[in-house]
């Protein structure tokens, strides 16, 4: 019998660099890769989503839609991929439906070809509404379950969540486990589950990312369940809070009874050119190489440096112990949401609050408006104590009903203020850009047309890093350094530079 | 029914700071994490081998037996683990079997429980007396095999290999994957059918380094093919070219019908402990993360390296591509060793010789020695045309028996020798040091009363070289630096330091 065939969707565009360094990465710095990408074989190449569009337009002064366009261009026979927040968008807030459509048309339009639409709570009519609008544009709408850890988490329950995806249209069914808390037999479990009662063609996709050091070993299991695709990062983008590497995935099925079919010669051409780019975006790394701590204390990594700093601004930096025995509190009352974004900030966010004010004596906004109901449905209880808080302090009333369904049409308002954005090019992209980061987006406009401004270090700035690293004692070649000399006693102020 | 128990073998004090480190951690920097390592629950704690006895007196002015006793009174509760090159000790030559068993004696009785032992190109008759003498000592005695690829190396090899061991005392068979080229499929069949040929209840311990990025998955399989114990690394200490983290491997197999019983309180203090200590061996890290290239090139990257200096040095630099595909015909014409330390050298540095003299015109002593038997029997055959080369140039025949039987004994001479020696302490322990390493132990034992010289960067210096790596344009805070400044037109030297 020959060895079934396992697709693999590359990461180096997308999650690796947003997962690694901060998604700082610049198109430049990627094109090179982009043939050999296209050619390798892969299902998928990941290459847009909400923190690279963000990143573009905040830290790069690059066009998020040039980028894509780009891509498609450079990789003519590849399907695109991208990371959708259902009704969110790319964005923090709910879109009205129009929104959510223009978005995912212009988005086809440009290029994309599969669409993973997911929602931090996993509420299912949060997700609805975009899956339609790819169904409806031809592309492949992919439903994705977020994985987590609770008391009320199960496999029957991810199982069941599968389901109601395929019910909405999904063409595939993403498990995708943010966190690294996806150990083999769950996932061998919840994959079975969705292939013995949806059917065996149902089909899979398992993103992992690697920071507890488990995964790799989950996606052989995934595998082993029947799993169709996986979500890989070249290795030289790889490992850490990233993802497990492409080529030793490729190289662990050997003798088994599955093929990657992906050309090693590319892998490798690949793999060579991030590795030269990686060390330039040396200041944005993460210092994370294996983290197990997530699996007992349900608290990314993220998440902790984030209420560590809000500590520290308000002088409370040693009560950190006790913020993190209050956040299972916390998560619990909100319904067990998974933590991730943007859920895991407004848990955390909250957790420091009780500490520092007395449990929910004050609430966030974004708490309150989480218990009341206007992130959509978790799927634990929410404390009815603290939704009787919420409502209280936040005024308004908790909702059953979709959150979206409470807007009302805003395309055409959207339209008119970006209208009056200096340097708008009247394109539908553009609103969408202004849509969803108004507040970036108006300085984006402002600078486009001065072109893409790298954040990493050239070549000669990485050579002087290394050497002032490496000596610990040396002036880097970096400019030339004022210091203050003593010469023959007398004090003099003198410029150095390197011979 | 309960699940199946999986002993772990700890390498944080041996060949993780050996493959991460280059074997220079102090002992001092060991010790506080010990009392952690005896109650944590391992099957063994890995603490000693041929690199850090030499380490020990050649860079950190220890005396390794000290280290051996030290380790003893700590960590009473739990098995000692030593890595020992069968017939050469720890050294770099056959040894004569009267000093074999002296070296096996002295190490038993200064406090090691396990000896794994080995041999670089698997001819069980360099194992069978170091056996025997831990056999006799009453202490664990564990055969292994040095896992490669090639194509005379087959599981049936393998599996009969196990058998000789096994009838040889071997009262364990490891498999040892120092290379990381052990994939998942090949580790399940080479263990099923050891368990299946000599019975369930034959002790199987797996040691896989994680270069490759495979061999967490690799140890899944051998453990689902009825692997008893597995050898891995606490997360501070794991990864690249060393070994899978202790605590991912531990949290992996819940849910799983194994379990480790490792107390995770306890590995989260010995993580912490070695979180803190290893950037102070920043100068001796290897960058290397993940590397595939192994499976293709068959080149370990320490080879690599190696061959790449030797060529510069003679002004070749350019012509690494010619060695490198030189060196599968040198391997297969010398039956096709596994390429370890030292046969790894050996090879390299005679296919740097072809490429620079002339296939074979100039042999080194060391590859005649390999090609005629020396080191003992390869498992493939031999090129007949080089064994007559060979033989002509080295002025000696093949030999087929046991390298070790040529040899006289020699203890009473080393004992005369280590005499002379300034320093020596009149002990067996300090005939062995001499024995083992006869151009470093003379130093060693004149400087050992000065105490150990911990190689590794004070935490002051580790902040100093923190900072100039951020900066990467100051000068760092270790003493002064002597520049030639130009002040008012007029050269001075002077002496510069952070104000």
């Amino acid at each position: 019998m020959s060895p079934r065939k396992i697709g693999v969707t590359e990461l180096a565009l997308r999650d690796a660099h947003q997962s690694l360094l901060a998604t700082r990465m610049a198109t430049e710095d990627m094109v090179g890769a982009c043939e050999d990408l296209d050619k390798a074989g892969f299902w998928s190449v990941e290459c847009w989503g909400g923190a690279t569009y963000d990143s573009c337009i905040r830290f790069l002064n690059e066009d998020p839609w040039q980028r894509l366009r780009t891509f498609r261009e450079l990789m003519p026979n590849t399907r695109l991929q991208m990371l959708l927040r259902g009704q969110n968008l790319l964005g923090y807030r709910h879109y009205e439906d129009g929104v959510v459509e223009r978005f995912v048309e212009k988005s086809a339009e440009n290029g994309m070809d599969v669409f993973r639409v997911f929602d931090a709570v996993n509420d299912p009519r949060n997700m609805a509404k975009a899956m339609q609008a790819v169904v409806k544009t031809g592309k492949h709408a992919q439903g994705t379950i977020c994985y987590t850890i609770s008391p009320v988490h199960t496999v029957e329950g991810y199982v069941k969540l599968a389901g109601q995806l395929l019910d909405m249209g999904a063409q595939s069914i993403a498990l995708k486990d943010m966190a690294a808390l996806l150990k083999p037999q769950p996932a061998y479990d919840i994959i079975r589950g969705i292939k013995e009662t949806y059917g065996e063609d149902v089909q899979v996709n398992v993103h992992c990312h690697s920071t507890t050091g488990v995964t790799l070993v989950t996606l052989m299991k995934a595998i082993e369940a029947g799993a169709d695709v996986v979500d890989t990062a070249i290795s030289s983008m790889s490992l850490g809070p990233g993802h497990n590497p492409t080529e030793s995935f490729v190289e662990m099925l050997e003798g088994t009874g599955y093929t990657t079919d992906l050309d090693m010669d590319r892998l490798i051409k690949i793999r060579d050119h991030f590795a030269a780019i990686r060390p330039r975006y040396a200041a944005f790394e993460s210092a994370t190489l294996v983290d197990t701590d997530i699996f007992a204390s349900q608290i990314p990594g993220g998440m902790l440096s984030n209420m560590e700093s809000q500590l520290k601004a308000q002088g409370a930096g040693d009560k950190i112990k006790e913020v993190m025995d209050e956040v299972p509190r916390v998560k619990a009352d909100a319904g067990h949401p998974p933590l991730v974004t943007p859920t895991s900030q407004i848990v955390g966010t909250q957790a420091v609050f009780n500490v520092l004010f007395g449990r929910y004596k004050k609430l966030t906004g974004e708490f309150a408006d989480l218990v009341l109901g206007y992130y959509g449905k978790t799927i634990g209880e929410t404390s009815p104590e603290v939704i009787k808080i919420a409502e209280e302090q936040a005024k308004k009333p908790p909702i059953t009903e979709r959150p979206a369904d409470l807007l009302k049409p805003e395309w055409d308002n959207l339209v008119a203020e970006t209208k009056k954005l200096d340097g708008n090019d009247g394109s539908d992209e553009d609103v969408l850009t202004y849509a969803m980061f108004p507040a970036v987006a108006p300085g984006f406009f402002k600078t486009r047309s001065e072109g893409p401004k790298s954040v990493a270090m050239t070549e000669a700035e990485l050579k002087a890093r290394q050497e002032a690293a490496e000596s610990g004692t040396t002036t880097a070649a970096v400019g030339s350094i004022s210091y203050k000399v003593s010469v023959g006693g007398r004090e003099h102020t003198v410029q150095v530079e390197r011979a």
